[in-house]
């Protein structure tokens, strides 16, 4: 048997005003672009179970039913303290995609019963107006949840501005103690970013046993991939975290119980990257035209994910539905805690 | 082909004041209590790769580099701007690990010159009296970092407790603000937990890449698990986070090409778990007794993973004490920020 055991040591010069080399604290964060992998065409694939019984997920079913009950109960509250919930929007700009998200939004709002007010700001308004709007909200008392729809303009710092939401209105769940403490096990956050909440709910409402599953997550953005992955782990699954800089992704969500999908690239996801009975949450969401006209699509192939997937959900209306229900009920909790009223006994 | 895709849906009865379903919010907690799988006999296992050149990695020698540059560091900062860093350290109770911990961290201090106090509260204190120790040190100019030895007695909340440190001052990283912030692309936080840091920094000095890379992370505790799968991630590489309900552990172990353990359960990673080639940061520290006296050790059976690993840590002697220098350096550039002190140019 050869085998050294050496001590290894790498010099390395430093100066005294630099005692660590000069390594970045938390590296150099890099755009996940994605490259997928160039697919074998669809007769070289691994062999498709195709006697698989797929079963799609029905979104809107369950956002309708979340809503029917959050309406209850915001009118009971309306009855008993005479107070309803209020949703505070800074919207920046006219994204015609957070314009289309916010009206979505509102809508929702009114549907329940909670009052909604959306502060508009222009374009190339300065980093204070934004902020001078998220302090006016946070003082706001018929004000319990406060969104900033993102993403900002870039000439505005999207850290200062969300760090600015009170941690008690972060009805997103982006601020970073609310991302903290959903990291940290015995720690429950305020509140939980509500695509990731809607994951789980759906995971839930399926029957689907997270503890102790496969699960991979592809994409890693703070708004939803990040969270879910942190939330799958709170519930005991493996997780497993796969993004741009991943090599050959295939192979790993090839080992995924669960899989969920949020990087916004249409048919990323397809039939080989999946196990025969996988359950698939599709949380992309991007526009595509073409000869057929504008549709909105998920980072999964459905028509070779159903012949692999024992659950999944469609896009649109799939996860997307339940996640605007979960910010109505993170706002819908905003108030009752700031009102410490406990809802119906 | 037989396939059906049908409408899930499952009733669940929903009262008006309860709008979900009453699923915890992350889960349940459960204590990560380790049955390693049955190993089977030596003969029996995969056939190991003894051609392998396993080097070790020398922990001690890069903590004392670390500390040399430090000690410059803090001396040239006493000459120029008459200040020292300074460590403030509150200690609950007298458990022997924890004031062997403490001793050696203030003996670490001395070495490169920062102050260090120690706040000692008996065992039977209220949290109240814990939080005025946290408060008087927060307050406190000369004191720039202050650590909370953990675990503290099981009637004081660490939460609180730690909450309760100025995050300015958090050089243990375990503020959740700090943990938000390490999690969230795109942010920094003040201050990464000691043990993480000071595994990325091992993993830098010995020139292993990181980005693309299978990293494996066995234990998800908060003070080193889930930090260092944080931290790894957002130094590109896939991260996999296995802990005690994961099914097969070995089998995922098995791919990693960098492998971070942190249960503190001796001879848990066998060589069988591990891939030829891997690099091994082991940061279990266990106190073992046996025929042989007493001794501490890691989560990995050395004598196997020097077959199969081309890196390895120790135990003692490994990342340990780069751990140590890493609070110390915390501290220092904890004063630089206080003092707003840039040192050398």
């Amino acid at each position: 048997m050869r085998r050294a055991v050496a001590v290894f040591w790498r010099t390395r010069s430093f100066s005294s005003s630099n005692c660590l080399p000069k390594f970045p604290l938390v590296s150099l964060d890099r755009h996940d672009i994605w490259y997928p992998p160039p697919s074998p065409p669809l007769h070289l694939r691994p062999h498709y179970n195709d006697h698989q019984t797929t079963t799609e997920i029905d979104g809107k079913l369950i956002a309708n039913d979340i809503k029917a009950a959050l309406a209850t109960e915001v009118n009971y509250m309306k009855n008993s303290i005479k107070h309803v919930p209020g949703l505070g929007i800074v919207l920046v700009g006219k994204r015609k995609d957070s314009l289309s998200f916010v009206r979505i939004k509102k809508r929702a709002c009114e549907k329940v019963g909670i009052t909604s007010e959306v502060v508009n700001l222009p374009e190339n308004c300065t980093e204070g107006e934004v902020l001078d709007a998220v302090s006016e909200l946070n003082n706001k008392e018929s004000v319990h949840g406060i969104l900033v729809q993102l993403p900002l303009p870039s000439h505005l710092s999207e850290q200062k501005i969300i760090n600015a939401v009170n941690v008690e209105k972060d009805v997103d769940g982006f601020h970073p103690v609310n991302i903290g403490n959903l990291a940290m096990t015995g720690r429950e956050p305020l509140f939980i970013p509500c695509a990731s909440r809607g994951c789980i709910e759906v995971l839930h409402r399926c029957g689907v046993e997270i503890i102790g599953k496969k699960a991979v997550v592809i994409g890693r953005s703070q708004i939803t991939g990040l969270p879910t992955s942190l939330l799958l782990q709170r519930h005991h699954a493996t997780v497993t975290v796969v993004h741009s800089s991943t090599k050959n992704p295939e192979e790993i969500t090839r080992e995924a119980d669960i899989l969920v999908s949020d990087v916004g690239v249409p048919n990323l996801v397809l039939g080989h990257w999946l196990k025969p009975g996988v359950v698939v949450i599709d949380m992309g969401s991007t526009l595509v035209t073409d000869s057929k006209g504008s549709r909105v699509t998920g980072d999964v192939c459905y028509e070779e994910a159903i012949l692999k997937a024992s659950l999944i959900t469609p896009v649109p209306g799939g996860v997307g539905p339940v996640t605007i229900s979960m910010l109505l009920y993170n706002t819908v909790e905003a108030a009752k805690r700031a009102y410490q009223w406990t809802g119906k006994s």
